[in-house]
């Protein structure tokens, strides 16, 4: 079997920055960034030593895989843009279909990394589940070799099953952490400490580890305690951003929990 | 300084479990539990290894504390039958005013353990944070030296206070908890397993940890993404109460994240 060594990153974000540093850590070969802006694609380039572009036209035929690490809205212009039909496309995202990638290439396939990335926050990549996706089966074994060389979850998960899981993701991240945002900021406006539901933040995340959370739900909603719910929502009217979103979701819990 | 020695449990449930066991771990003598169901004091006695009742004309005076430990709505009556007016007497809970207990004792003081407790799931007490109150400051140096003695955190709260701090653990706990329940049955639905999530789930609790949630949000709502997000609420449109909530938390998101 022919393996990927060279490897081209189209894109010069957060995905690609974390992606770029865990292949090259895994002994790939980071050859070429592409960013629209150049100075974007500059920074990425001299943090992992290599040559960049923001001329499509200028990429390099010489890698093995090209990876389209952008928006989700940019990915299709990407791949339309992209000049070698020839040569293993796969793009990084959880919602977006693998058929989107066929204006560029003969050869696609999907890397989705089921993670969240912040600048500047180190993650380890052998603990992201990759979900893996590709149109020829011959390019099956050399993305599962490269997917199992950066990771110990590897899984092959199709278009229309992948976008599930990015919007389950949705909820078990993105919207969490709205929820830990409305905790601090309801913390702050009345002069405490964050610090003081750290511990309490990790510990309902630790359970969600062991069981099925839906077994683990707590709290006055959970009970149909109508009364400190009342007083929450009293409590919380000076801002009606969280008293609604106190209400709608007690009101979902309460739903999903029946007496 | 008079210390604690021997403690009476009323209440019988989740954290008079968790905080009996604690407090025997910390050598402290157990010698009574109370809870208006005979059959669930003797469970929890049994535990616990000590006498126990359904009656409160039976409480035993020989304990230097008293610990209700029921839900909020069943404190004012626990108090009310309380038979000694010079017995230190504390409730667990984060809502309920201080006050509430002048009509058991005239001394009087809260001990709020800021955490979720489930059946048999075992925690850390040392690292809890223990929210202390007391209406006598005599009472002050017993409840701290008790509370020290279970846990690193210990810091004294006034009932308003206390209770904004569990408002915001509504948000940081229970509703985040709800987060991952309904990110649990939308992959269910589709025939996916939890564990994929659980990694995400994990990093998004640690981001936490370090940071300032509000710096950390990622995501389609984040982004201002209007085409992901109405492709996932028509993924979601099968289950209204999905599509809603999805709906709700990201408007929320974006205001919260001008563009």
């Amino acid at each position: 079997m022919e393996m990927i060594e060279k490897i081209v990153l189209l894109g010069a974000g957060n995905v690609a920055a974390h992606l770029g540093s865990a292949l090259q850590l895994a002994g790939y070969n980071i050859v070429q960034v592409y960013s629209k802006r150049l100075a974007t694609a500059e920074v990425l380039a001299q943090k992992l030593g290599c040559a960049f572009t923001c001329r499509m036209e200028a990429l390099t035929p010489e890698a093995d895989l090209y990876v389209i690490a952008v928006t989700d809205d940019a990915i299709a212009e990407v791949s339309a843009c992209f000049p070698f039909r020839d040569k293993l496309l796969v793009h990084t995202s959880g919602t977006t279909p693998l058929n989107v990638l066929q204006a560029g290439s003969d050869q696609t396939g999907v890397l989705y990394p089921l993670q969240t990335f912040s600048r500047d926050v180190p993650v380890d990549f052998s603990k992201i589940p990759l979900c893996l996706e590709a149109l020829r089966s011959a390019d099956r074994d050399k993305l599962e070799a490269l997917a199992r060389s950066l990771s110990n979850t590897v899984t092959w998960i199709p278009s229309d099953q992948r976008r599930i899981l990015h919007v389950a993701a949705v909820f078990g991240c993105n919207f969490v952490n709205h929820m830990y945002a409305m905790a601090a900021g309801i913390l702050e406006e009345n002069g405490l400490a964050f610090d003081l539901l750290r511990p309490l933040i990790e510990e309902t995340a630790r359970k969600a580890m062991k069981g099925d959370p839906r077994d683990m739900q707590t709290g006055p909603a959970r009970r149909h305690n109508k009364n400190i719910m009342e007083e929450h929502r009293k409590m919380l009217s000076a801002n009606p951003e969280y008293r609604k979103m106190y209400t709608f979701i007690s009101e979902s819990i309460q739903k999903a929990y029946h007496q």
